[in-house]
């Protein structure tokens, strides 16, 4: 491996925003040239990539085109066209992860049925055809109603709590999941390279926007027994060895009142669970990622720190050109690091950076998290 | 000055090195646009500036043309055109470290008068015009020559221990410098931006390659006491208070076997002895320089975890393409964070990365660095 990464190695890629940003701002130190293909001719990538590809990821020529120049090909999001990348893998190109299970987790129904056959535990579940279907089970309620494909970022995702709720119910193949009655919710980042080596980061707490299904807060460590961390662990590393996978996994998970750990979904590729291990832990996510897909050893993923981050989301009510207030007020706080998209143009919940707070006090953290949280905000000029 | 994090703020650093590539990966998170002006077409900086202008950086025209175009100008190298950088800032563009500033540290002679004018304990010394006049100052051995202008990375320096020494005399302009009986050298790196606010990085202890006068380990926290640590950073904290600069300043010094503190030499920008900041405090050094001249409040400075930090030198008798040895088993070692630069040449002792060790146990942290240092090797093809 240590050859790829002095002379002419080719990374690309699929998608530009802010994953593949602290990707690429990991890479540097891998020395890897990176081609990107986004869309957005001012993603997040744009300026620091080696190569750009304005284009669209889910279209067939584009991504086949684009993975064509490179050595190795990766994700960032999972809304790709995963022909394209069979067709690169079956002609020589490395594609990390696979696309077949990109296939899978893409569409929600596919992989919940996944975690069925395979015993993996997680909350029961109807397989939904349209509207209709759903409203067929209003004795399975309260239940979270998921479209099977494209949710991303909190959409395509809706709680129906009672008989009336149903009413909004989404009208495309989806799923009807038990509302899970769970005490947290958590999130274990887990990495595996071709040798079959995984390595998994320690659990990390998520609390999510009462209303956005964003996460809003991270906590670092998760407040769970060592019982349920070692549950939750085992059961990550299960998940990416029956996949199979190559490259990182995160795996969300709740964990219920009577301390069972289900798996509620996964991203195959750095998440938003996993900031900051950039600071807190001695090998980021991102490092981690690019070590399994590039073939090199799995680095070292113990805290050296708890933390707290906190998404920064564009303020409701503002869109438009983007710019911060409260920006030095959080600079000046001791322990804090902020972490900015480069995205020029905000709208109300657009993730637009993240701040990561450090510190041995858990409690001072939570709070000054809070006032972090107050006093930042992403707004339009 | 958070405005300028979102639309359209460009920064112009001199020097398109490791410096500058470490300055651009944590400018990511500042959202800052940069442009880099390097003599070389392959410099670590290259794809990663959002510009690129390849030309001298002593040449006047070159830079004025590079440093009109930014907001704000910084450098990452001493050997610049400092009267196109006195043009620039009378012109309007912001220009930190301060032109004057770098001028006074581009020549050590100047550097040393004052350190003597102002009080801040240093070595003694003479002030020579030419190798004649070194040799007629044999009582004043053992003694560090040194050329007034141009030295760098160890180059510019020798060691006169005897009369018959003084052959090899450099025959320009420098200072001849008592040789100083130490117990350790040290850095502290200090900010300072345009409000006046000032903060230091704890102190590093380095130790040098016995022939090269290159640092060769750094170990954090240096091995001091708390009374020279304090005397240590009031020193720094002086040196930059005198100067007025605004930017980082990073001060290496003697820790004499009587304990006391004597400034050595300094550099106005980001430093071989703060690389370990990346992993081991809050804020590194690179942020850090880049919140002193962009005017924004300085970062926490506190270490998170004890560190060493073994620079990475192209092997000896190798030129030429490079190639890595024995990165896969330095990857593999817990803690370990390997930094390369993307040179795409070796020489023998050219800086082409470095590595990161962190951990709790120093002693243990110590013989990880040196298996580091046996085990990864930069050679040729």
């Amino acid at each position: 491996m240590s050859q790829a990464f002095y002379q002419n190695y080719r990374l690309g890629v699929v998608g530009g925003g802010q994953l593949g940003r602290m990707l690429i701002q990991s890479a540097i130190d891998y020395n890897i040239d990176i081609s990107v293909l986004d869309p957005d001719p001012n993603a997040p990538c744009r300026s620091l990539a080696s190569e750009f590809t304005q284009g669209k990821l889910t279209d067939f020529e584009t991504l086949y085109e684009f993975g064509k120049r490179c050595d190795l090909v990766t994700i960032e999001i999972e809304n790709v066209n995963t022909d394209a990348l069979k067709k690169l893998r079956d002609e020589g190109v490395k594609v990390f992860p696979q696309p077949e299970i990109i296939e899978l987790i893409q569409d929600k129904r596919i992989q919940k049925q996944f975690y069925a056959d395979n015993d993996i535990p997680t909350a029961d579940f109807i397989l939904t055809e349209d509207a209709t279907e759903v409203r067929e089970n209003a004795s399975f309620l309260p239940a979270v109603n998921k479209l099977g494909k494209e949710g991303y970022d909190g959409r395509g995702v809706q709680i129906i709590r009672e008989e009336k709720d149903l009413e909004k119910a989404f009208d495309a193949p989806g799923l009807l999941e038990k509302l899970v009655d769970f005490d947290t919710e958590i999130s274990v980042i887990v990495a595996r390279n071709e040798k079959g080596e995984t390595k998994a980061f320690p659990a990390v707490e998520l609390s999510y926007h009462p209303e956005h299904n964003l996460v809003e807060f991270l906590f670092a460590p998760a407040k769970i027994s060592a019982e349920v961390e070692r549950k939750a662990e085992e059961l990550a590393l299960r998940v990416i060895d029956t996949l199979g996978m190559v490259g990182l996994l995160a795996v969300e998970m709740f964990v219920t009142k009577d301390g069972d750990v289900l798996v509620n979904e996964v991203a195959p590729r750095p998440h938003n669970s996993g900031h900051q291990t950039i600071e807190a832990n001695v090998t980021s996510q991102y490092e981690q990622h690019l070590s399994a897909i590039v073939g090199a050893p799995l680095g070292d993923t113990k805290a050296i720190t708890p933390s707290v981050m906190v998404n920064l989301l564009g303020e409701d009510g503002h869109q438009g050109l983007a710019k911060c207030e409260g920006l030095d007020s959080v600079m000046a706080m001791d322990g804090v690091k902020t972490h900015l998209y480069g995205k020029k143009i905000t709208k109300p919940f657009r993730k637009m950076g993240h701040v990561t707070l450090i510190g041995s006090d858990t409690e001072a953290l939570k709070s000054d998290a809070r006032r972090v949280k107050e006093t930042l905000k992403i707004v339009s000029e």
